[in-house]
């Protein structure tokens, strides 16, 4: 582990073609520790392989004659007007990619023009990042509970005062994942937690000891309390069965997020995509539902949409522009999703994000 | 880019033992950024790949016993005696290959004795393109709209009076795909598009540019449009779904051309190969069915046959032919594919082209 | 072949990530003939990969909300108290790995909890595996049957004496595989076998002529002969069909033992995980289930439990493990076991391993 | 292309451990063109590698406690004693390999015992084979017609005057495939054909011409003609389809043998193995049932036999063992399947080859 943790201080415009370049290019400037945290996923990473294959298992029929001309991603989402249904996921520590950390994120993505979920786990004060967004940005707060209730409701009351517009209680990590590549670096967390200071030490500790700090016995009545304690939207993210929609609409859920946690824990479970479909089946439109996990291209924003997501939300590719060029960097990657999804629309016949929603894909026979 | 763009001024026999033998030749041959812009598809290149791979998902049962000598390839095709059911598919700028350009491909195709669609893009006029091939030669007319009707009308007539027999509307590119390695090359176009030149400036744009000054906003309307001011048959081209079939042919489309642009539109949608039986069963024998996107061999064209097309259109292997050999190394892709399509007519058992059409492929259970 | 066979003498706790370094490590240790004759498979290897592929072909859905903290893998079987579901598979010469052998192995088996079962060709006496396992750890004996009968009761009386608790009858190796690493090695056993020494010399004896040496023409009799002399539960190993789930309890054995033998006997034959579900729906609860050949992770652990099998057997790692580490490294390839098992259940939401089985995976369509 | 064509001389013992040995082994001393045109199959050798693979799509459930003891091999064929269901296919100008040609072969194929398919273009005359296999050996002879039918009557008098027990008609080779290696090599044939010298030179002419010497108009009546002519059993070889079963025995054929030229035709076609299963079911025991194509191991052979096979005809692998040890490698080969089928006949469960015939693969349902 590097003695001195020196993220960049990267700030600027940056340049590249596409996410996989991004990723290289990040990969040079992030410290190994920071980035194998980042970049890796559990196990054999099979299931971290299987979110971006799992795009390919549907595929979008071109359509034409449909009479469209520079298509709109704007979209109305629980009466936010967001610039396209792709939002900032949560993800831990930005401290890792940049110095500036969730103060350039959140700028960024409030400069896009979108949702920013702030997780438990960043490397600001929910106030700074609060600011750094403005008052006007939509934010959501990731909620890693506490085993101390006390302390739970002390962060909920932290993340009203500070505006956030939905709690999403993230249920897919009560433990860490077989993230071995932390292992191999011998990572631990160089950099505080402030968010959740209470009970949760931050420097120094593996990601086991982290999520060890954290409640694992999560059950519907976390939901209950956190919806009413709050009296914001919960949203529970980890979702990918039938099932699980109906215990956590019946908890008081008011969203669901279909999500494997960008393959990093569960290895040996299916891609978060094709959870997707079975999930929408389930959800049937009583609520919401948020889709992340393999997103690097316009077309798989697409396709998640025509299969049920009303959001779909970027993380790790966002940490790389964060890395790379702060928060212009940020909001150039949401550019980049953007500008995909306007070419994606425009071929497949769809003036607007309903438009996609009315869309069947093809089934992939081929195999 | 290169300052100077100084493509091959071949032509003459060339030596080659197939098509991947002869785009490796050509790549040689073609200056950096055009052979880019030629051989690349879009995005992850999947659709691209997948239209080569999905000839393996039928398969051609060697038929015997079935009195089979010197099999004809010869076809009638609304009244036009072709030497095989191969033509030439529009592809922009073939001075980028070969500084004789569509009047050695129109020359050679013509030789060969079947139709040449000449491009709106092409580096050439219609009159040169005309008489490369000689008054006797079908020649079709592929048409990128203009956004201005009166140019639309123009360019139309220009058509017409230089024997257009059929305009083909491509339907699948009213946007650039993200064609990453022409950014790679910054490749912007060396040469003029005297075609389209009322609205279309060409040299020194980028695809994005050029699509961009094209008619976005396509719909039934301009076929049409396009059937009726022509009085010509239409082709809808980069159909692959049975829904674009019928709002074609309601629309008054005379034929149906399936195709994904050869991969380099849309990433993320089906081969063209796999989209021809929806269409075909679609159609239903109401029009003509012209396909192209993957082809290589002569069972590929065989399976194409088998699978519903009248047609087969071939577009970056003669591109190759050309850069090398000029009309020659046109014609010599041609028979190329009629010698192979020969030689999987005698195995499978069929001595004419209508018998192709009566075959059965198996369907790969494996894959 | 080596002139003299130098095993590993190490004992000590060992530094892993997984099963996959543990193996490159052991190879370094292990002579060369010892490591092939350990860690090949038959034939083509298609089987022998199989096993591990064949994990993905079903899915662990990661459920939310359930409550769960501290998953318990401790379980009853047959009124033994067992730390895990997983138990010690039977493998021929320990002593290959080893110099402390099956006396090592035996011990880090007791001490981490659990089930061994000791091999008809282990480099060991049963007595001194007896006495290193202790008087409480739970034995099983595999039986690989003399030619003479009369061998056969003295071998089980011997096991009875020495504490065996069942008999594994293994019954998919009355003739070696083709195991051309052997071939290619040179391979001869370098150690005595003292359990079987009545019909088998063992030093200097290649796989074929050890396994020609033992009893090929197996049958129900057998299975009747062994209950009845030893008045021990038999366990059939091999089992991965429904006729043979038949043949097996109609002729009294009390468990069945799903395994290929680790891929070295038939190569073209099913994973072992894929036959577990054939088995389990014929077996329908009436006996217990072991499984062995493939598992390397935790999560392959709980899909096996899942679908069907009551114990789940570990084979080439523990002797990786004995390579590394002697009775330590044995203790510490079952303990990685459990705690990546219990991780695999807090994250699937399985308190216990009952709960294990209620689970229903998904099956995986994109293949 | 080689001067003079220098084929091995080779005669004795081989060492080797499987054919993927012998195949490298055998590159190293066929002279390069001969070596391409043996080894290589046709166009993207799609349906070559094919043939290989489709042995994976059935898999052998071993099957214990089925009381077997040294499996036997041993086959009634049609009055025929044979050492296993494995007979020679025909391959033409064994002279490619070793000097002494169809001499060795013949030799080596009567000393295993079984029956031996002479070539229409073998380099030896067919009364050196005949006199090489001994009288008592079973011979047939593969049939290339001539277009002109006074020179077939000679050439199957010819080949009933040296014994053959039955005439195998080629079918699926009218015209031969796109073999590009032989073209790329510049091969033209080094050796004479005795057997067709009155309708085919032989020497120095490429495999295209050599096929367009023979007969490209087969039909129903040339199987009638040479059943009535020769009044000798006609196996019609190449056919892959029920159609084709229909059309053969409709004509008078007495068996069928089922192949796709081991890849060498018609690329893009069905593995032979595939059709084994759709052939059999059209057949229903009406007639007997060759195959052949891709067979490298024992478990090929069993998996052809429980689909249909009633023998199972060895190509290359038998040319590479006559290359490196003449005839005494060609028996070798035989030795090898024979030994390899037994290891597969004991852990299947199956004593004679018709327990085989009653066995039933699964399928695999995951590729």
């Amino acid at each position: 582990m590097e003695k001195i943790y020196q993220a960049s201080t990267a700030e600027g415009a940056i340049d590249f073609i596409n996410m996989y370049d991004l990723e290289e290019a990040a990969k040079e400037v992030i410290p190994k520790g920071g980035y194998g945290y980042i970049s890796s996923g559990a196990g054999d990473i099979f299931t971290y392989q299987e979110n971006e294959r799992a795009f390919n298992h549907k595929l979008i029929i071109p359509h034409v004659l449909r009479d469209v001309e520079l298509p709109v991603t704007k979209t109305d989402f629980e009466g936010e007007e967001l610039t396209a249904p792709i939002i900032m996921a949560p993800v831990a520590a930005h401290g890792l990619a940049n110095v500036a950390a969730e103060r350039a994120s959140a700028k960024g993505v409030a400069r896009f023009g979108t949702i920013y979920t702030a997780s438990s786990y960043a490397s600001c004060t929910l106030k700074e990042i609060r600011e750094a967004g403005g008052a006007e940005a939509p934010q959501w707060f990731q909620f890693y509970m506490s085993k101390d209730d006390g302390i739970n409701r002390d962060i909920l009351a932290m993340a009203k005062r500070n505006g956030a517009k939905a709690i999403v209680l993230t249920a897919d990590a009560t433990v860490g994942g077989n993230r071995e590549t932390d292992r191999r670096n011998g990572f631990t967390f160089p950099l505080a937690m402030p968010i959740v200071q209470a009970y949760q030490s931050g420097i120094g500790q593996t990601m086991d000891a982290v999520y060890g700090s954290s409640k694992q016995k999560l059950s519907s009545k976390d939901v209950e309390f956190i919806a009413s304690y709050s009296d914001l939207p919960v949203y529970v993210k980890g979702v990918q069965s039938e099932e699980d929609v109906e215990r956590s609409l019946g908890s008081g859920a008011s969203g669901i997020w279909v999500s494997n946690h960008g393959g990093r824990q569960l290895d040996g479970g299916p891609a978060a995509f094709d959870s997707l479909q079975y999930v929408a089946e389930a959800v049937a439109g009583r609520a919401p539902i948020v889709f992340d996990s393999g997103v690097r291209r316009g077309q798989h924003i697409f396709k998640a949409l025509a299969s049920g997501a009303d959001l779909v939300a970027i993380g790790r590719p966002a940490i790389y522009g964060l890395a790379l060029g702060g928060s212009t960097g940020v909001q150039q990657v949401f550019d980049f999703f953007k500008k995909e999804l306007e070419m994606v629309m425009q071929l497949a016949g769809t003036q607007t994000v309903n438009d996609i929603k009315k869309i069947a894909l093809r089934e992939n026979r081929y195999l």
